[in-house]
């Protein structure tokens, strides 16, 4: 474990930051600045100097204005659900946490729009909005624990993306606390804008490295009246793949089209005590294929024509899943693959995208790779947006992160990503641990770009500084 | 009508010029400089120095090097379609026709996807990939002569896109020349991305100011079988405002919907010579509804839900389009309103959105502020966004862009919109005519944001500028 901490605060900051959010929520024992030390990416531990709990964005403008002036590192930090170490505090300094940001502002049906706070769960907003009859469609896996906030910094997908489309698709206005303490709106609440250079699509997925969110207005669309739900095996992980962009050359547009490696879905299925979904032996993957709308009988069509076209592509008996409970079971299974997989050793996951037709080459490579560098990989995922979470181990080794043949298997995956036309993040980010394969996907030119506009919007280089690139 | 040209322009810098794209394609005589010295926006002309066609990003490259060297201006233009002024050559130099970059380069139907040349026209795109199965839905009413880079620059979106989204929905990568001549891809041809910053969606929408787009990877999605199509008359303008929102809020999303006041159905009626589209005497607005799907019995009984629906709100006889030919009429006639109106003295447009549900409120203020300030507004445009065309007229004057009267008219309206949550531009850009008004919707803290943007892109100001801000 890595402990960095390069505290530059004062006793006079403290007491600055005690007043500007009230003393409980200024915490600097041992035991909070470990729990906010550490996000979900493994092995990385980093502590801060203090951590901030503020309420409002004037309160977090003032701890910002502050920091700004001192030239002290802040990291932002949502729930801590993160992959890359995103929102890690590498620099020690400020944290702070948007968790008491944490209302629902208002869910406006006659626009259909929800105004939020980043600290409000995911799952907490789209059940809120599902009891007008609205959608919220992006989910991450951990959409159970994760803020929305750190969905946005993120630019999350999650398993409805390939129908509805990702956090940017929704967001269409965000209230930002600039690194100098400024408090600007990035645009308007409104469906089409061309209005200046396109500030709120540069916010999302930018890590917190240009501002921090203290309000979010999205979109939200009719909530569709019915689901349905598949299970497809397939005995050759490639055909699996093939079988996906077929769906779509066909004219369907799923609601869920995910791949399962099939060792994934057994650890899983282990872990959950899973006695529902069966998974037959001679299986390499399954699909898990969901269709939604408002029409069953125009459902039940299109569910029996894709399963009929799975058939060409070798697939074996499809299992239909009977009622909500077993669609509830196998989702579940789905959600909580990668915690199950990384207990499993699986401890470094890697975020591929590709065109969605190239996912048999990829995985093909991922297999012949993994026999080159000595990693065993399993593969699951977004397949219906060629979006492959790829978790690697290696047999002996405590951090495989900080392996060098690891390292030059990754950066071998990575080439073979980009040379298929895709790239090293579709919904993770880079945070930390993917900088050091940026230069795969990114010239200098690429680079400077970026950092030229890191200085427009925080010239004293403090906030979440050395995340994405450096 | 103002000539401006600040040449800085050498007899060296015509050779160069020639020798990288060929004598041919440098143009200075008087007539082609006044071709290309005026858009679609009323009255402006700015002549620039000479005109170059180049074929490559090669050649584009070679030219925005010796421009960025030697501080010459170089305007990118692509059809001349704008309604912004965001191809005119203010400040003289160079202005660099993209219209030779016409090549759909590759149709990729195993990926839905579509590889093109900026001076491709957006109906031919549409077309093409049509043949194969797929859909484009970006369609600006101009498509018949509009090119697609030019959409990007301005992120177009036109009446598909209250179903399918505007052009930055559909942009996956993009091959830009910047203006220091380095060519760069701003991300992957994927459909989730979280890798770096956004630098495709800060070019789209950007209007040229930040590098020249030379290749466009877009997204397509499938073709849907069928639509259907009606005119629903309303005596009074708000409650068909007010019927729009009731339409999503019911839970249906059509793949069309358009409002047009009476007064410019009138207009355009007479303009194309209409006898397929009956006009009632009565009436003060229409709406025109589109549904669009794959299942006829479904799309029907949408049709029929949403005409129940318009009764509610006092929509008198709903028309549906009996054939292709009355749809096509009626189509015909909506996008070339504006066209229509401009002829008849409404020389104008202002291109206001707000949330859909704010539509009467923006309708009612409209009127009211036409009294106030002596101007006479028609409004039309893309009702299901909350997109609302108002062209204005005020008699007696020949340049009423100028006029104090309608100037602070406008800024009332503006202030009116953006006080609903709106904002200025929601599909034509800002360009040069929209510039005076944008202290309206961003503070300098966002103008120095942009700036400082655009100067990472442009360190020697030389493209578009004076574009956007200054």
């Amino acid at each position: 474990m890595n402990a960095v901490s390069d505290a530059t605060l004062s006793l006079e900051h403290l007491s600055q930051l005690k007043s500007i959010v009230g003393e409980p929520y200024v915490l600097a024992d041992e035991e909070s600045l470990e729990n906010y030390g550490h996000d979900q990416t493994e092995h990385l531990l980093y502590l801060p100097s203090v951590v901030v709990k503020p309420r409002t964005p004037e309160e977090i403008s003032a701890i910002l204005k502050m920091c700004n002036e001192d030239y002290i590192p802040v990291t932002p930090r949502g729930a801590g659900t993160g992959l890359s170490g995103g929102a890690l505090p590498n620099r020690g300094g400020v944290l702070i946490s948007t968790e008491r940001l944490n209302s629902i502002l208002h869910i406006d049906e006659r626009n259909l729009q929800v105004t939020v706070e980043p600290g409000v769960i995911t799952e907490v907003l789209q059940d809120a909005v599902k009891e007008k009859g609205l959608f919220y469609p992006p989910d991450p896996s951990s959409r159970g624990s994760c803020f929305i906030g750190g969905n946005i910094s993120a630019n999350s997908g999650g398993p409805k993306a390939v129908k509805y489309g990702v956090v940017r698709d929704y967001v269409l206005n965000l209230q930002v606390v600039l690194p100098t303490g400024e408090i600007i709106w990035t645009g308007a609440n409104v469906l089409k804008n061309s209005t200046g250079y396109n500030l709120t699509q540069l916010i999302v997925g930018s890590e917190g490295t240009l501002g921090i969110v203290t309000k979010i207005v999205l979109k939200l669309i009719p909530l569709p009246k019915y689901d349905l739900l598949m299970l497809v095996p397939f005995k050759s992980l490639e055909k699996a793949g093939e079988a996906v962009s077929a769906i779509f050359r066909a004219g369907y547009t799923p609601s869920g089209l995910e791949l399962v490696e099939v060792e994934a879905l057994k650890i899983v299925s282990d872990f959950i005590n899973n006695t529902t979904v069966p998974i037959p032996d001679d299986i390499a993957a399954h699909l898990i294929i969901e269709v939604d709308g408002n029409n069953m009988d125009v459902m039940m069509s299109e569910m029996e024509a894709i399963s009929e076209l799975m058939l060409q592509y070798e697939a074996e008996d499809v299992l239909f899943a009977d009622d909500a409970q077993q669609k509830a079971e196998l989702w579940k299974m789905r959600r909580r693959v990668a915690e199950a997989v990384k207990l499993a050793g699986y401890t470094i996951e890697e975020d591929t995208v590709v065109p969605r037709a190239e996912l048999p080459a990829l995985i093909h490579g991922v297999k012949k790779l993994g026999k080159e560098y000595n990693f065993h990989a399993v593969c699951y995922g977004h397949a219906g947006d060629g979006n492959l979470h790829i978790r690697i181990k290696k047999e002996g080794t405590a951090n495989s992160q900080d392996d060098l043949e690891v390292i030059a298997g990754i950066r071998a995956l990575f080439n073979l990503v980009y040379s298929l036309g895709g790239t090293i993040s579709g919904e993770h980010g880079i945070g930390l641990i993917q900088k050091r394969y940026l230069d795969i996907v990114f010239t200098e030119t690429h680079l400077n770009l970026m950092r030229q506009i890191k200085k427009a919007f925080d010239p004293n280089n403090i906030l979440n500084a050395g995340k994405i690139f450096d």
